[in-house]
């Protein structure tokens, strides 16, 4: 016991005991005067509190932190939640804490680096699916910790991500397959990026799966918005718009095609009779809703991450970016041209 | 300046700067041997670095963290996501760090709460929707922190929650007010809690409303899941395979409700022609798949959690619960029924 005993703090025993500091005392140290089950019960606790070596000092004394900072620029949508579960599970498992940093919009995200409160407070820092700016970068090297990126191909740290190109292929290569030849594009950008640092392997895969079937690029079938179900509703009105609509529609995310599909449906158009609808990520809902889609492992990305992070910190391994594969899910909102 | 450098590591800026650690030295000290530029350069270093105390030194100094433990069962659902967005913008613009624990099955509550990884690293613990046990109770209380809950009416803390009852009465009354009478309900519940500790304010505003309205209770009306979609779409199913199936459907949630959806859809009914459905949350895909629901606020939630806090640990006020008013949303899911 003396062991343990050396560890714990006497004030925590003294409270959680309800004696007083010189009576929790006389009892770990085993001196007299004190009744029997006062002592008793000081022990017990004592014993309780035990395996509880202070982090601070041990951690302090040991010069890191315990801490991993998680940085992620939403936290209500699922595709964020899940990345950073997957991500939580495996840093806890190794006994690390978790400090969440939420960025939302740019301002937010300016001043978190600025102030980079993560500063000597964490071994490492994840970002979860932004682009990190230069400035950005310099003001992490700073901090001389390790730094890793999940979710989003366009950071200059190790990563693990899908294949924004491939999924693409998929989902364009099934309309195409299907039959469609006049197939629009709802693509999806972050309001906060300049255009140049926009991720662009979406909608890279849009025009490399028309050029290679032949099809010629029609403008008017490419609408751009930010990410959201509203935003995909918006952007699908604007395609009916036209003289001669498509008869499929590729969204950059599930989120956006369900926005789109509420349109479809309030226009009295039939899904996928009528026109047909794919999107990107196998959200929960897409399964409810019947959408056809590209499904994307994301809570596994988050796990790979964490791995990828103990990877490093312990120094078993270069840095590397992991892809990770997608894959069709056929379901109910596409289907061929009607002739 | 002065004053600033006594905050400052002498080993980040000289590595900051790519120099020695003498170089450092000489360079803020400004003695001689250093070179302008190099000097201007460290100088430059320091003073970015300068504003950041050792949060260390000065909290531990203080005895408080600067930290908050956030435990919460599940992150890709994106109530507790918003809760927990709502939450971190106070705790953030407060100074206070959160460090992020999620327990999501029964197992990895008691292992949470057994080893309580919180222990003396945090000023408050903050427990989003979820029940906490007698004994986890009573470890909690052991760790002499502050704490509160936000979400759930199932918590011995000072508490931000919504009224489930006045939730339930409000769904349950538009569809009376439609003309209801055969209406059932697909009540939900958490598997990890035992049936005397769930919530039960969304149920028995059922049993409620149909006995104020004179209308005698049917049991084969009501069929009890798990929280999530799969389990509502399969509740539905069960209501349709009996000989007089219900004109209405309240479901506790809107993921249950839009699986319901789902499996009427497949059946070939209607909504809201056949069946009218009926949800609890205002979940954003509730609005894209024209959910009719009553709607909480649930980031708020997590601010007015936070601004709680932050209250407590200023000893500003005592402790007192705080409910929020939710709000029927008619949308395109519930029509009176056929006559």
């Amino acid at each position: 016991m003396a062991q343990n005993l050396a560890k714990i703090n006497m004030a925590d025993v003294a409270r959680a005991a309800g004696v007083s500091m010189a009576t929790a005392s006389r009892a770990l140290n085993n001196e007299s005067g004190v009744a029997e089950a006062t002592r008793r019960r000081v022990l017990a606790i004592a014993e309780e509190l035990s395996y509880v070596v202070s982090p601070e000092a041990s951690r302090l004394a040991g010069g890191a932190t315990g801490r991993v900072a998680v940085v992620v620029p939403h936290l209500s949508r699922w595709y964020f939640g899940a990345l950073l579960e997957g991500l939580e599970s495996v840093l806890r498992a190794a006994d690390l804490d978790v400090l969440l940093y939420h960025v939302g919009g740019i301002d937010d995200r300016h001043d978190f680096f600025h102030r980079l409160p993560a500063r000597r407070k964490v071994d490492a820092v994840v970002v979860l699916a932004f682009p990190v700016e230069e400035e950005e970068q310099r003001r992490l090297s700073l901090m001389g910790v390790t730094i890793i990126a999940a979710g989003g191909q366009h950071a200059p740290y190790p990563n693990v991500s899908i294949d924004d190109e491939t999924a693409g292929r998929q989902a364009m290569d099934h309309l195409l397959f299907l039959g469609h030849r006049r197939i629009a594009m709802i693509a999806a950008v972050d309001p906060d990026q300049p255009d140049d640092e926009q991720p662009s392997g979406r909608s890279n895969a849009y025009h490399a799966a028309l050029r290679e079937a032949g099809i010629p690029f029609d403008e008017r079938l490419v609408v751009t918005v930010d990410w959201g179900g509203a935003e995909g509703a918006d952007a699908m009105a604007k395609l009916l718009s036209q003289p001669q609509p498509p008869t499929a529609v590729y969204a950059h995310s599930d989120e956006v095609a369900l926005g789109a599909v509420r349109t479809l449906r309030r226009s009295g158009l039939r899904v996928p009779d009528d026109i047909s609808v794919i999107g990107i990520d196998d959200h929960p809902l897409a399964e409810l809703t019947d959408l056809t889609t590209v499904r994307q492992p994301v809570r596994q990305q988050g796990e790979l991450a964490g791995r990828m992070l103990m990877d490093i910190l312990r120094g078993d391994r270069t840095d590397h970016d992991v892809v990770v594969p997608t894959q069709l899910v056929i379901r109910g909102s596409t289907a061929p041209p009607r002739t």
